[in-house]
């Protein structure tokens, strides 16, 4: 029976592409489908691969591509994308599909910052009152602050064992999505510090010289109890959203901090709980 | 054997409440779970109802608390509702829990509308180009860009057959998550066109004096088309993020467009293809 | 300029369709999608609604179609409301979308249940190891499992204050996502208990007279603890899946527990812990 | 300021693990967060890792752990996981979270398959009609029809370019989640037919000798259209769920196809149909 329609690529492929133009850090953030239709009715009816590019290519190439050429935009990004496969034997048609994540500068202190960006996502601020016979318990907070910067952040000198693989960085890529709650005392009534609390938290996030994730979440922390008075103690929750430089020597390229894929599973997650010293 | 712990409670009760503080409106948009916990044993173990309020109940108490009292902070009407809750037979223990989405202010014209308004959420940039023999097809679009108006929408005159209950409604709250898509003529290279065409189609979603989402379609098209020559047309796909005003003449309450629930599903789908005439 | 495509419809109409047949009860469970094109054009130039049937009017025909007739056949079903809509005026297509959620019998002591169903959806098993100093603490569960009964459920009796609206219902479709954990005595061994808990808890759905969710919770509970005597306490979490009686008076039909609208949110959210007393 | 509380540790490890038990084969699926407390102040408050085991390392662990061992019950693999981190420095709490993800045996010509399975997620049957001036078009179908295959399954001799990385396999896992979609000749009736197509998928993907996705695609539709005549044509779309061989070389392990990495993006995307002959 004939092959009426064929088509095949490789979906959702997470490219991460960070330009350090002096003095300040641009990012673009996209996640990639490749399809190809074309002349492969002995693929799928003889089983013979002659003519079949394997999609895990396909992934390498967009990699190795964002790393040759500059993307200005995304348009322009994916024609070199659909001339570079339309090469290929047997395809007739190429479709590359790309959706753009936003980042904007990281407002802090008036003026966007050059090396750390937020994503406007689904934030949302919440609060539980729980009330008791032995009273009433207000916890507020937010979630989904997703934010990342790309300098000053370290990881090094860590624990080591039989089963320890990671390198040490003293650069890297630090990206995360902000749970925090913060426990009011008994009586307040500041409840408009939300705004402040909040912009402690990114401020923090910016500025600090980062040596792990848990060196951040309790400056931040700090940050937040110095941001109100009225708050007794906070917790984080921070996901640590990694963003893996990916290998690109087996092309022949080198990859100093700029091409990165952006990884949902498994993720790190770092949790504490500051107080207020009494 | 005996019960260890028990809760219960109405869960995701969405609520909208509208401050029509001239000249501006505001808007609090809350997602809220009440439960509680308490001496409920009769109720577990001999299906004996008598101290069970039901979820039901719950729900229609907040909206009614909702329509009673003005929403300053959360933290306040959580506050409230747990008051009211811990008043009810058996009831020891009262958890509100409220998450709070962010609407902003559309910036139309240099300067934020008075009563249209945008959720950060998860907006993404398309693109897609699709390469075969004839020629190159490029298209970019937007999506996840959502809006919401509380003035100038109505939908009135419509066909009516017997199965045909809804009301005219001369002053309605229109909200949707914006979906577009816009064709490149073959050769363009104004790539940069992107924020114009996606301020032009907030702008004329704020502005439009609606009779009905198709409506608001055909004005936000034809503006985009305006806002970029290269593009010989664009399509639209416009969910109606339906905000039904809550009944709360049971209650011996009035409801002028004040308290909605929002609802999901299900939801119209208003699409449509706007093309330049040549 | 032209509008050179339109369509537009009402999306994700949940419909359920209970038929009881002498002795078993057969159920019909689907997510339902209306969508017209036609000459619609004075809709979106002129904002004239005359031809603009409601898709609040399109989702009130799928429930009073969905009463007149017996499902047999989904596609049946699809065709018989693309008829009655291709006869509306302005319409030349009409595209009728259906997806359908499976539901089997629930087996229970070997052989298929009258009146009871399972919903093969996600259902995942759950284990927590917690070691600390002073011992190891073990609790196994499983979630997602998706039963319903539409039968012998009722709910009656009930607490009402000034915002209770809802009615008594002595027979009611009963519908839960089941979250469960054991907790396995200090020394415990005995992990494939999990198979004869889980029947254990479908079992007691099933068979229950129920009085309330909460009810049939501790019923259920005792069940699990019965089956297991390892386990020292279990705790259930049991969502209210609400199945609305879909009022057809406006269209002088009946609906005698026949069609249902299956609703997502706001739910009932019953939780509880029973303890094996010592 | 104090810490009051910290936990910290990697989550929703992937771990697939393959017993080749003759002569049939068996799969254990799990998610698994790793969590520790204990002395961590050092990390947080001076960025001090001396003591800070990086959760990449738990992950390896997981991996070389489950290759060490047998998987009989997660509950003793997840206490094996707690008691290997409870001996890291300055941990003094480990919490092991696992889900399982079920997996049956497929049924294919009526018994239990011996390396092919079916993971029930909600899987959907779908149906489309599409009624225009000129006819209905009627399409079935089915998706999320999740199956997997432990045998007959390879993929060698394909195309390569400068960007191909990926060696041949002579022996791999194949997964993949059906969505199938079969268009009925104008005037059939025949809409019973969906278990009898659903089945022949399932056999021909379990009993299928594939060298591609794209050939076992193929075979797959070939055997629907042979399980009803009212059927025209038939088109399937196979995203490939990726299952990575872990590398367990820096560990001393080897890992003769017995413990995998699921992983859900970037997936290759399989599509095509196939039509009957005149």
């Amino acid at each position: 029976m004939p092959l009426a329609w064929n088509r095949y690529g490789k979906a959702r492929i997470r490219l991460v592409k960070l330009r350090r133009v002096l003095p300040a850090h641009e990012l673009v953030d996209l996640t990639i489908d490749v399809q190809v239709e074309g002349a492969f009715d002995a693929v799928y009816l003889d089983g013979n691969n002659q003519s079949c590019l394997p999609t895990d290519t396909m992934k390498n190439s967009v990699y190795a591509l964002a790393r040759r050429d500059p993307i200005d935009h995304v348009e322009t990004f994916a024609m070199r994308l659909a001339e570079h496969f339309a090469g290929k034997p047997a395809v007739s048609t190429v479709r590359i599909v790309a959706s753009e994540h936003e980042w904007h500068r990281l407002d802090t202190a008036g003026r966007p910052d050059r090396h750390a960006f937020i994503q406007p996502g689904c934030e949302e601020w919440t609060t539980e009152v729980v009330r008791a016979n032995h009273g009433t318990r207000i916890t507020s907070g937010l979630r989904n602050l997703i934010v990342l910067k790309t300098s000053h952040s370290r990881f090094e000198g860590f624990l080591r064992d039989e089963y320890t693989t990671l390198e040490a960085a003293d650069d890297r890529i630090m990206a995360t999505s902000v749970t925090a709650a913060w426990l009011y005392r008994e009586g307040a009534a500041d409840f408009g510090a939300r705004e402040r609390i909040r912009q402690a938290l990114v401020a923090t996030f910016a500025a600090h010289d980062s040596r792990s994730i848990q060196h951040t979440l309790y400056a931040m922390g700090e940050a937040a109890l110095a941001a109100c008075n009225d708050v007794s103690e906070v917790t984080l929750s921070l996901p640590n959203r990694h963003h893996i430089l990916v290998n690109l020597a087996p092309f022949g390229l080198d990859n100093p901090n700029d091409v990165f894929v952006a990884t949902d599973e498994p993720y790190g997650l770092i949790e504490a709980t500051v107080r207020r010293s009494e």
